[in-house]
């Protein structure tokens, strides 16, 4: 594999017309899946290594965003790709419904509070685009948000989603001039895979508690979520906030393509170990003769 | 090795007198680096199986506390000890001085907010337990809090810390009630062996950015913190919230110690992936039923 952060086959980073049609939810039918492994693991140790430059040189941060229907593999991706990268330079927030309180405040609010702060990796498992997503397939939701004039679903224009387009290119547009580099992943799995990985949840008394009865309606809603999907990342894909489509019909393949892509971005990054100034040597020094002069160290 | 989590060398669960003087700095001198690192290897593995059954169960959460002095190992045995475990199940807080909105409120109030949510491991690298460190030996920091009628220095009586141990002893107990096994650290190290490790990070460019010439400062107050920890150790000390007192002169040994002592506490809970009840399961066979009538699937 070359450079993949910029491969036509994975990559969006203008905004336009997108299609899931162009892109694959499987590479190639012939996996090796040793190799897949094999390479993801390289990723994961130069991913480490990196993120303690990241911590260390405190001056840029990586949001990474993951979405997908259910059972495309959000968690397990999350799980290989960053598991071995110290866990105080990274945090997962896991969003699920929406509480009163949370409900309460404009849709950003409680993501904003979960943007990783400079020197940290923030992976944001589902988003701020569930308000573009859940939420437009399921307007009722969004009269639950009792926003001003948006009191029936009849109330809920394309200008309303317009403008949450816009709030989000707004928002993910400040935070990189911050310095936080931002990463969005679609884990693009075909229908048919979700049907199988749905019956091996409910087939294997191990995988149960993974399954909810609720999956299988909004899987009735598939047509809709892909459509909204299509808008959505049409919408908000940008040079500084990329969206990649990431086949994930094959697990393997998916959780290598996200390690690769993941690892590139962090070293594509212009990261240095922080110098120490000039003021803080000459305190250094005077550390160091105060730290001599003791004679009571036991 | 046989089960550490009631050794004496290392435990402390009940309250009492506690003296440092009582437990060793260094295990022994002669050391097997490639055994500690090996041992801890497979702690690590099986840490993170167990993180998992804890994800899945649900049930419980495991709050890690670490307190030390400043270059006691705190950031590099959480590294060592938690990397390979999913992320998504742990989360590190780094208490730094707190914010004026932080110091506006009871001490309590930030550290609440990080305690971890049923299922994870939550890791405080200092704690609430610097309110009763780092402010007993600077007491002016007590008076910044605005406490009602606690306006100087000499309001702050004995009966003052007594209070502030009590309410830390309720809140632990109220957290373990509720599902949270808590584990506390301290890194126990000699006061030479910081003296080595501070003149380390000042001699060495690379590790300039982790030395901060305040640090010297405190060391200054070396028998000051001794003593606020002493009291604060055998003052908290618990059943249910036990203290370790680690060896920190030999990091390879801290390290295979904490990995092995929560290694040992995350086995001896009561974890099941959890069962289905069966008004679940015939949603299942509804759901499957569902998903095989399907004929549109790709």
């Amino acid at each position: 594999m070359k450079d993949l952060l910029n491969d036509p086959r994975f990559a969006l980073s203008e905004p336009g017309v997108f299609r899931f049609a162009d892109y694959a939810t499987d590479l190639s039918t012939e996996k090796d899946k040793k190799e897949l492994k094999e390479r993801l693991e390289k990723d994961r140790e130069r991913i480490a290594d990196r993120q303690e430059l990241l911590y260390a040189s405190g001056t840029h941060s990586l949001l990474l965003i993951f979405q997908a229907m259910d059972a495309a593999g959000k968690d397990s991706a999350i799980r290989h790709v960053m598991s071995g990268v110290n866990p105080q330079g990274v945090r997962v927030w896991s969003f699920k419904a929406p509480s009163t309180l949370e409900r309460s405040h404009d849709f950003l609010w409680r993501h904003y509070q979960a943007v990783p702060e400079r020197g940290h990796i923030g992976i944001h498992n589902r988003s701020h685009y569930e308000e573009v997503l859940v939420t437009k397939v399921h307007p009722e939701y969004i009269v639950g948000q009792r926003i001003p004039s948006i009191d029936t679903v009849g109330a809920i224009t394309e200008g309303f989603w317009e403008e949450r387009y816009a709030a989000i290119r707004a928002w993910e547009q400040q935070l990189a001039q911050s310095g936080t580099a931002i990463m969005k992943f679609y884990l693009h799995m075909s229908k048919a895979a979700q049907k199988a990985r749905f019956l091996e949840r409910i087939d294997d008394p191990k995988k149960n508690w993974k399954f909810n009865a609720d999956d299988v309606k909004e899987r009735g809603h598939w047509e809709e979520y892909m459509q909204a999907y299509e808008q959505a990342i049409g919408a908000t894909a940008a040079p500084h906030a990329p969206w990649y489509i990431v086949p994930a019909d094959d697990q393997w393949e998916t959780r290598a393509i996200v390690g690769r892509l993941v690892r590139e971005r962090l070293e594509a990054m212009r990261l240095a170990t922080p110098a120490m100034p000039s003021e803080e040597q000459t305190q250094l020094a005077a550390a160091r003769e105060q730290l001599m002069r003791e004679s009571d160290s036991r």
